[in-house]
């Protein structure tokens, strides 16, 4: 609970405003989140900035190259090395990654080829495959997930300030809250495959929107179901649709939609 | 208004959903927005792909190539070519760009040379200045800006899927939804540019946090005031200070947090 606690305050601070209330100012104190960049080096070479709240450094930086398709296990990594204070993570691969550069990129030249609009931007050689699950939940066990991450959600609660997400099933509940929405999700993934967590089983709830991007991300760990209290994209939906994962949308006070896979639901 | 409709159709769309309430299932059908990707080159140099919601793309290229600081007016543009259906916007420039690659980076060399924790990831080469603005603004102005986002707000107020944000001061007052919190800056920072609207006396009004890039963005074309419903990172707050911005957050019902520059509202 202390350590909880010392956490917590790592990730916000304090900050001295004017409130200006029906015309009324007056000093106060308000505590801010923190942000900072995480610079992420593959075997000495860097692959990118990622700007985030200032925890859970190597979870992130791990979950990003699994999401974003650069590796796919734990066992491909051979050392992690994370000085917290500069924001500098290496991580050392046994096989040297082949192209770092172009992530952000679409491949043109095999997009055409394949026709297919909502795929465009998937890099061909990080490309997904649709999930052979059958795994199921009940509509009752996702809003107990729902309403364990409203209640857990500490620090948007005191700053309003962040994202969270969550894994969860049975018994297992891993939460993450961060400034950026899709590192909330690469802290998870890195989280669980780094502790060896079974991912193809669980449902991923996420206090923001589902975009195509998450989904993508979901489908490389294998997790078969979406759950937000906001509302999806159409390109995450059409992704969704051929991967085989379930996306269910607004879910409040015991009502939802399910967008895609409704068959997954009891 | 005709217009207006038709671009809201493009982009979003009818999706069928199963909506569970209150334990019972039924089939309906629900609007979710489009998402697509927007490949920016310049001069036939692939430079980023953004996911956005498609509409402005040449706002939205412009403006990243802007608020990044690639260029600094748009005097440096030669030619614009936008294929919309394929999602790709060619940017001719009239002097080469000498760096493409590494707008996701940081400039590790320089930043430590410079000390500076919060301007770690400004690459040298585009840093910013703080303003040199006495710019003030009235709250109940910012009040009505606030409202009228608001009401404008239509294709949040169908789908729940968008981010908003409005460039405003008098009875100027332009406004674009997208689905990314950037994108929508971008947006009206490219319209603005384009449309040699005085940038420098603006209020910036966004439905999201306000992060330290969102303020990068701001200060790369002198808008003076930063105004949210939402959030901002310490970050974003010590940046702001050290520009001359004012960052006002938690704008809602009557009620306002000023963090940075107060001095600026009366």
């Amino acid at each position: 609970m202390k350590n909880d606690l010392k956490k917590q305050e790592a990730i916000y601070t304090d900050w001295e405003i004017v409130k200006v209330s029906q015309d009324i100012s007056q000093s106060k104190h308000d505590l801010v989140v923190k942000e900072k960049p995480l610079t992420v080096f593959v075997d000495g070479v860097e692959i990118v900035t990622l700007i985030c709240s200032p925890e859970a450094y190597i979870e992130l930086g791990v979950g990003f190259l699994i999401s974003e398709g650069f590796i796919n296990s734990r066992n491909e990594i051979k050392a992690l090395s994370c000085k917290q204070e500069e924001g500098l993570l290496d991580i050392g691969l046994y096989k040297p990654l082949s192209n770092t550069g172009g992530f952000l990129r679409r491949n043109i030249a095999s997009c055409c080829g394949k026709g297919r609009t909502s795929l465009y931007f998937i890099n061909d050689a990080r490309q997904v495959r649709p999930l052979d699950s059958g795994e199921m939940f009940e509509t009752k066990e996702l809003t107990m997930y729902l309403d364990r991450m409203e209640i857990q959600a500490e620090v948007f609660k005191i700053t309003g300030g962040v994202h969270c997400s969550a894994l969860a099933k049975d018994s297992t509940f891993v939460m993450f809250e961060d400034i950026g929405r899709h590192n909330t999700v690469d802290k998870l993934i890195g989280y669980g495959v780094l502790n060896n967590i079974e991912l193809a089983d669980k449902c991923l709830i996420l206090s923001g929107r589902i975009s195509s991007e998450i989904v993508i991300k979901a489908a490389r760990v294998q997790i078969p179901l979406l759950l937000s209290r906001s509302a999806p994209t159409e390109l995450a939906l059409t992704l969704a649709d051929d991967l085989n994962i379930s996306v269910i949308g607004f879910a409040r006070q015991g009502s939802l939609n399910i967008y895609t896979h409704s068959w997954r639901l009891t």
